[in-house]
């Protein structure tokens, strides 16, 4: 398989995947295209014409969203542990794994992920604020429900990490304070060997988006 | 089960899993709260605290996204015929469908699902053409594909359509041109009995959402 991806300093959605695949060890090669450049929207659609990353190409398969290549890669390489066992677990799983895919614009607009942004700060207002107080309280609700099962939002890892790793970076990197139980987690996700790896690999890169680079 | 849903009139999100479940005939009882209002937003939270439509509420259970729904009812309640069968086509439905979650920004702002709003005409600019000839391109591609196993865009009716619904509606009210064969898919969509319903009772909605009244 080929996971096709953006900057690993800056791209959010290619983390996921990634980072699912990886803590699985699911064997794969990575194809970098930088973000931003006048050749990236031509480079991204030689694999698909949705012309964005991830996208996944698995024979003559191509998957180009992060959560279906999350969810493929659960089905046929993961005996569906991609997800918790229990479907009425799983449904609030994909729930929350949604809630991020299609939300949280302020967050993502005024915090994008830049893991080389160590030690900034960025402007708040009461729309973001409530952004990170619902990820907050989802965080601390999980964490209290499944804290026996493991470290995890549902006890073991799954998707619904994969989805909220990116938002973890971004706590980190922009100083957010969050609530005690919510900070354990975001430490749990920073400190897993893979999440290091990318970390360690987007510290290597030089290429910067201007439109990225914010906070002081 | 309770399905917890916005206006028809405007609702796009709420329309997808209502299809499903009705084109189904999986008995739900609606709830539809006015978005908009100085209530909206606490009228959900009682709900669940994410606070968006729509919502579904089966038993103890809650499911709060659009999609989210879409899976739990394919798995609990139509034993996996939400999607395709085959494993790849199943991926690349949910990337299809996933593509519509996470995107289209232009096509959503821009041209809002308002079912009252008949011919309409909203300006149009490279960016918001583009979305559009993505969307043409994509139905045209797999109607092509499928033809020979049923009018929807895998063939059977299934979730990517219930996801791609509330777009032929908006394709319909601001006359937008496609190809011939997404212009006979839309009016596939358009024709469906739970399609005609739901407009049908959006048609009878007075509120006006003020945002969302674009066009002349």
């Amino acid at each position: 398989m080929k996971l096709i991806i953006g900057n690993k300093n800056y791209s959010s959605w290619s983390l996921r995947p990634w980072l699912l695949m990886t803590a699985h060890n699911v064997p794969f090669e990575e194809v970098c295209i930088p973000l931003y450049t006048p050749q990236t929207k031509a480079r991204i659609r030689d694999y698909h014409e949705a012309g964005k990353v991830p996208v996944l190409l698995d024979g003559h398969t191509r998957v180009w969203d992060s959560l279906a290549i999350c969810e493929y890669i659960s089905e046929r390489y993961l005996d569906n542990r991609g997800w918790p066992d229990d479907p009425l677990l799983r449904a609030e799983a994909r729930a929350c794994s949604c809630e991020m895919h299609s939300g949280f614009f302020e967050l993502r607009e005024r915090m994008p992920m830049n893991c080389r942004a160590q030690d900034r700060l960025v402007d708040r207002d009461p729309a973001l604020d409530e952004e990170i107080a619902r990820i907050d309280s989802m965080w601390c609700g999980l964490r209290a429900r499944f804290e026996s099962q493991g470290p995890w939002l549902f006890g073991q890892f799954s998707i619904v990490d994969c989805m909220y790793a990116p938002v973890a970076v971004r706590f980190n990197t922009y100083q957010v304070a969050l609530s005690e139980s919510a900070q354990a987690y975001q430490n749990t996700v920073l400190g897993h060997p893979a999440v290091q790896d990318w970390m360690a690999q987007a510290l290597q890169e030089s290429a910067v988006i201007v439109d990225a680079e914010v906070g002081q």
